[in-house]
């Protein structure tokens, strides 16, 4: 295989699903899996209920490839942006149950004058549950505002929907316990908002990786969206969602050089195989870019990427460790297991699925883009 | 145009490269562009001094794709691994001049395992000329080592080259002259003290788009490599090299939300088209992840993306200004500048390239990977 390229682990990918699927079944609420992280109709076949869905996407081309692939129901999970609305009436011509979300009054009016008849858009009205990014806040008029306005407009007000963004922030069962409960209130105070003011809110959707795997009570959740735990990362084991050994991505790169007196070695994976992502520096272990494992997967102790240039990556002892570097000849092969699973795979255009025996079983595309 | 896309403003892209091509012209030096940046035929062949070349490339990738175009004198500048070997020995069998570079005597041997006497790989010495990142530090008995074993092993020694990757740290013309001679009298030293023992040396590679700006003199230097000049970013304007107004690359997104009593903006561009470079962050002017202007490309004072999720970017005014959110409803197009256009470039599959009057003269296609 020529380097660098994406391996991906399907017995630890498997057993992430199978784990969060239980967990979620024991809850009582249904899964509608993010499919922005694997963007592959292989792996979303594995992650789906059904062939035909339910699924989320973060872009219309998730769900024109998905809808292509027989995905019949999609949640586009990124407030709409009027010129996009073409695109979403072509998909639901096509027989595809796509739902979209908005947080503001001149959203709900573009959606509304591209409604008729025979073209009810569905919608869900996303919440802002944590202050994370978008949606409105809870108690804030305008919940109700654009419900009404979507509802007599002629759109299908489907319901709410809220992402506990901020679940990212810090660690620890006892956090997130509070962060998937904070999810969970919001979104159904809200939802009874809207009934109580005669308005239909059949879905309630809430969802991130920590919160879907720490949350204890779902009470008045329809369903749960996640999309990171397919794979799992370096940020999700620093937030406490994962142990190193559920981590299923890897990049396998190439050692092609050494500055000994600096105690660096040089590989082929920069960023645009590794991406810049820095999200562990903000966590109580910094993984630099990545973390080095060998081939086989076992991890050198506290080998990270320091830096990475475009087509370079340059691994180093962890700040503050005591380890001695590995002694890795030009033409060792490593695996770099990433910091953020969705932003790494983005860089490929492939995954090379290993058995168990570390041996690669198939190849599965992945498409990027918008 | 569906958003977030890749807009190129063909006329301030002319210029660039018309201005470089100038200077080194006046300099008497020889012009190998680096085509990483761009990954784009119809790019290259305004670059390139002739169809046939010559060019850098920094993957193999590259150097296939345009090989398939034409061009036939390409020098891939990051260190070979022994697995890549192959595919260099098939491309110089199509009848492409393909050099590759290295810096230890590992790679030499394995160099000089796949030459034969139908086959004499050539091969520049990588020089570190300031700590930035791989390559022989000038003094080193390594390099007269390697330079002989390559010589005396049946490849071809070409010459030397070295990257001033360093000249990105710091900003101002003085600073750059000094990384510029730096540059220069480090790899003519090296090529030097190789042909002092008798091995041939007749390629001077040097370059950063910095210091090919900043040189003054460039005497005993064959050949000049520049890449991110093309089209300049937010960085380049930091370090000094470039105004605003030579950034041809900007990323066109839509608005899709508000956050106002945050002072937010909420656009359709995140680090799927953004990247996550932060390269501004160590400048005296940080630009968080790009610069907004208006779909005209006019700058909106000090509107800066704050933060970047997979398909979210935040807009807000940058810490410590004065300057009023302007008002952008739903719907609107921005433009935005990208910190290093490398990163951003390498998101998008199509270069959408504006005419002088702003209109979309033509879509290029852009590849990535390996």
């Amino acid at each position: 295989m020529a380097t660098p390229c994406l391996l991906l682990e399907r017995h630890r990918m498997e057993r992430n699903i199978s784990r969060l699927k239980q967990g979620l079944s024991a809850l009582g609420v249904g899964f509608r899996p993010h499919l922005k992280t694997a963007k592959s109709i292989d792996i979303a076949r594995l992650l789906m209920p059904a062939a035909s869905g339910p699924c989320t996407v973060s872009t219309l081309k998730e769900a024109e490839q998905f809808a292509a692939g027989g995905v019949r129901d999609i949640l586009y999970a990124v407030g709409i942006a009027p010129n996009k609305l073409s695109r979403v009436a072509a998909l639901r011509r096509g027989g595809v149950d796509l739902c979209i979300i908005l947080d503001s009054l001149e959203q709900a009016e573009a959606v509304v004058a591209a409604c008729n008849v025979r073209q009810r858009i569905p919608v869900l009205i996303e919440i802002d549950s944590d202050g994370h990014r978008s949606g409105i806040r809870p108690g804030d008029a305008a919940l109700i505002e654009v419900g009404r306005r979507l509802h007599e407009g002629g759109a299908e007000l489907r319901g709410v929907m809220t992402h506990a963004g901020a679940s990212y922030d810090q660690a620890g069962a006892i956090f997130l316990r509070l962060m998937a409960e904070q999810e969970r209130s919001n979104a159904v105070l809200c939802a009874e908002q809207l009934r109580a003011a005669g308005l239909p809110c059949p879905v309630v959707s809430v969802g991130s990786t920590p919160t879907a795997h720490f949350a204890q009570d779902l009470r008045g959740v329809t369903e749960v969206r996640a999309g990171v735990f397919v794979f799992f990362d370096l940020v999700m084991h620093g937030v406490g969602v994962c142990a190193i050994d559920d981590i299923a991505l890897s990049v396998l790169s190439t050692v092609i050089g050494h500055q000994r007196e600096k105690g660096w070695i040089v590989v082929d994976a920069g960023w645009t195989a590794l991406s810049q992502d820095r999200g562990t520096s903000r966590q109580a272990v910094d993984q630099g870019y990545g973390l080095i494992c060998d081939v086989a997967g076992r991890a050198y102790g506290d080998l990270v990427v320091r830096s990475v240039n475009q087509e370079h990556g340059i691994l180093a002892i962890r700040e503050g460790s005591e380890s001695a570097l590995p002694e890795l000849g030009v033409g060792t092969l490593v695996r770099i297991l990433p910091n953020h699973a969705c932003a790494t795979a983005d860089h490929f255009d492939c995954y090379h699925v290993l058995d168990e025996s570390g041996r690669v079983s198939a190849n599965w595309p992945r498409f990027s883009g918008w």
